[in-house]
């Protein structure tokens, strides 16, 4: 019994794969021919119908399997099944409040600025509107990652005193702004913690996996 | 000890509203006042940075209050926090997956693509790309629903068999689509699910509360 990621390397999947790798459950990584589009075909879409990347294969007790997709909700579903692993507070902890509120945060703020970041031509119906979407984006991310800058000003982690799965969330959006003329990772909490979570043994282990290549961030 | 709601009505606190309603629990609605400002001065973004209506104060053991924001949160922290109600299903049982992935997807695809609805000023930097950025997203919009329709013609309800937080989630979402010319309501399955909804006398003192008048979708 282990839990299955499909993933494509530095993919939204990175989160949730330094999470397994912290948890240290038994899981498998499948490859996406991303290129080939088998996120976008049938067996993919009977699985997930976003057709995005990644999705998670979670063994039940039954034998069979649930699946889990949203990078965030998989982040959850994770921390929370394995309650041992202190990678979320439980619920009804003094923590639970502020996890929940930064995770949500993250991924229905920063996570979808990205995508019209990387996508702008599918913000747009006039083509020669994409790189005002994508310019206005950079600077929208760039205010959102100083917001997160000054929360983390206050405390170690984004959720507290403790390392949760909403910091290898943050991680993996600080490392998607790498190009920015003003990247994320200059902010100095922001930074630091970056730093910090890029030095722990399973979030290398997770990159190297992925054959992610420095600069990580 | 009762909760505290900070809100305006219409705005993202009317799932979080229709969640205590059908908890049953004591809470306190705190009136902002928009049009002034409220949500953006030094009081309110002490609790809330990201100046974004709602905010839930939640009462702690010690006496203290909780502060968790960001919509999709607080119905996560809500439902778990009163696990007797069915409102989310519990850690490690058979829905979790299930609703933590379309409670995420709400709030990650859906939920976002509607501030750019609402205000695309803010995601162009020449104001005469305002109007394709909003007619962009309500196309976009009218998609994202569309998947979710499907979704619900395999299932009464986005989490399974049962009612949860995810469900408001979605009415709210549906509600604001209801200027669109072609408005999510008259989705099949979405159209059927919000009548059930709308028929809940919990979901409807929420809305008589924040004296929000017909149509409600």
């Amino acid at each position: 019994m282990a839990y299955t990621l499909f993933y494509f390397p530095g993919n939204a999947n990175l989160a949730p794969h330094m999470a397994l790798e912290e948890l240290g459950v038994p899981y498998e990584l499948a490859l996406l021919d991303r290129a080939g589009g088998e996120h976008k075909s049938a067996a993919y879409l009977a699985r997930n119908p976003t057709g995005r990347i990644p999705t998670l294969l979670a063994p039940q007790p039954n034998g069979g399997d649930q699946t889990v997709f949203e990078t965030a909700a998989i982040l959850l579903y994770l921390a929370d099944n394995h309650p041992d692993s202190g990678l979320a507070p439980a619920p009804g902890s003094a923590d639970r409040g502020q996890f929940l509120t930064w995770l949500i945060h993250l991924t229905n703020t920063i996570q979808p600025e990205y995508r019209v970041f990387y996508y702008p031509e599918q913000h747009v119906t006039d083509p020669s509107h994409a790189a005002d979407a994508k310019a206005t984006a950079e600077r929208r991310l760039g205010e959102m990652f100083v917001l997160v800058d000054r929360e983390l000003a206050t405390r170690p982690y984004i959720a507290g005193e403790h390392v949760t799965v909403a910091d290898f969330l943050l991680l993996m959006l600080v490392r998607w702004g790498r190009s920015f003329a003003r990247p994320p990772r200059d902010l100095p909490h922001v930074g630091r913690l970056c730093a910090e979570l890029l030095a722990r043994p399973a979030v290398r282990r997770a990159f190297a996996q992925e054959k992610l290549a420095a600069p990580f961030i």
